[in-house]
């Protein structure tokens, strides 16, 4: 089992979705990343809050056996917060409004057991700060990251230079389009390989996750569920399930990934059958073993 | 081997798509169907067209050994037309332009070996002609339907008596939600079965086709194509091969299912390579089982 850092947002989010509403509940890259990654390894946040942050939202994370020594409270500070909501089709979100807060100028500094942590993902977030983290570490089996279009439309440069040092982007497809600037997913996959990750994951919902590494593709489907309420955080839960799983094995090959894959299929599951972190919060590990069979069942061709 | 009988149109179609544009080409779900199954078992079509239709239409269809006697060629009549266009999301089309001409007013006449035929697909047509073909057939072992909103909408009382009657859905999301007036996909496949078909398989475009019968999912992913030009008649060529293969092994059981879903998604992969039947025309059956062997990859856990 290897150690994993994240470095991303930890946040107060507003939802509302056909099926309901939250306000200022728990919610940020990094938090659904590490609580789904816990099932799984040590995780290790990198991140900042401010002195709003609800103290029982800390200690959820704590109880999961969380490294929060590197996510700091800034005094004086508010929590990054961010507002969304869903129509029917629950597959894309209309952001109303982000507050970086805590996060505006943010300067991440690493302890020694992150500095040499054998894993590390870097969630959504400026890639300033994502470069940042990376210089900080030591030397990294595995470096993934996320990103969103207003990176890559924002600030590309400074994507081009972090995303030519990871080995894993794991991304959405439309971001993947836009990335490649390519209509075609493929295409896309391969040309964002030139970019530097060897491997693109490319996240799509309910339509599940592909994964283009060393010309072989590998397809996870998406669990098919009967109640879905809220899609937030769905894919740093997918994330945190992937990366997790990888640094528990302490793996890096590609069969190793293709596993991972589901698993993050899986723990993305979850999420989204609740707002919040609620439904990862009464989640049995006897459940993800569960979900694993179906999804083994799901693609199974024989017998 | 069993034979496999289709009803359904016979077309002209004209499209436009980002990538280019035909005119009148061959197209209609029964020939995409039929060219399809070709490749697996004998296929006879049921049909009409008028005497506009091309000598070297019907002479593809007899090259691949389809039985075309049920095939009415209407004198005085014109061809089934469509006309459609697709913007650069190739997952919807927008029909400008429909003419039944000859199926308006069709009356199918099965010939002794249709009537006797153990497999039987009918193609998104009028559902009263599906009934009146299904009525014609002796004791098929399964017979399968595919429909669209049209008739969802429009003639619902006369789809919802042949659903009675048939084991297996073939249906794009869309239509499944409206059809079962449910929007979450897993309980409007099943509410499905409720109306009839024991077996609902959902085709999702580039996003793969699910199945859902007796409690149990199998998810077939789409190929990955780095060069997608024309997506008309995919799910009709999924459909081929699909109940192609079914009839070929002359088998119903759950494994046969799965089995023919993966024949069906590699046979559709090669229809959207290019225009109306122009990719399915320079198929070699070898290129099949190699798409085969990547499907197998793509979805492999384990090595």
């Amino acid at each position: 089992m290897a150690d994993l850092v994240v470095v991303g947002s930890v946040a107060l989010d507003s939802v509302k979705t056909p099926f309901g509403t939250v306000t200022e509940a728990l919610g940020g890259a990094a938090t659904y990343f590490s609580y789904a990654a816990s099932f799984f390894t040590q995780v290790r946040v990198v991140g900042a809050v401010g002195d709003d942050f609800p103290q029982e939202h800390l200690a959820l994370l704590i109880e999961r056996g969380v490294d929060t020594s590197a996510l700091e409270v800034l005094p004086g500070k508010k929590t990054f917060r961010w507002s969304g909501e869903y129509g029917f089709d629950l597959n894309e979100a209309r952001t109303l409004d982000v507050q970086l807060n805590a996060f505006a100028d943010f300067k991440p500094k690493l302890g020694p057991v992150h500095r040499q942590a054998r894993f590390v993902f870097l969630a959504n977030i400026d890639p300033v700060l994502q470069l940042d983290v990376l210089n900080q570490m030591e030397r990294p089996a595995l470096a993934a990251l996320d990103t969103m279009n207003f990176w890559i439309e924002g600030k590309r440069e400074d994507l081009l230079k972090v995303l030519a040092r990871v080995d894993v982007l794991l991304i959405n497809d439309t971001e993947a389009r836009m990335l490649a600037r390519e209509p075609n997913l493929v295409k896309a996959a391969r040309a964002i390989t030139e970019m530097g990750p060897r491997t693109v994951v490319i996240k799509r919902g309910e339509y599940g996750a592909l994964l283009l590494s060393q010309a072989q593709f590998f397809f996870a489907p998406a669990y098919p569920l009967e109640s879905e309420f809220d899609p937030t955080g769905a894919g740093d839960t997918f994330a945190g399930g992937f990366m997790g799983y990888l640094a528990q094995q302490n793996a890096t090959d590609l069969a190793s990934l293709r596993r991972a894959m589901v698993r993050g299929a899986a723990m993305a599951s979850f999420t989204v059958e609740d707002f919040s972190l609620e439904r990862l919060k009464r989640l049995d590990p006897r459940e993800i073993e569960a979900r694993l069979v179906v999804f083994a069942d799901m693609v199974r061709l024989e017998g």
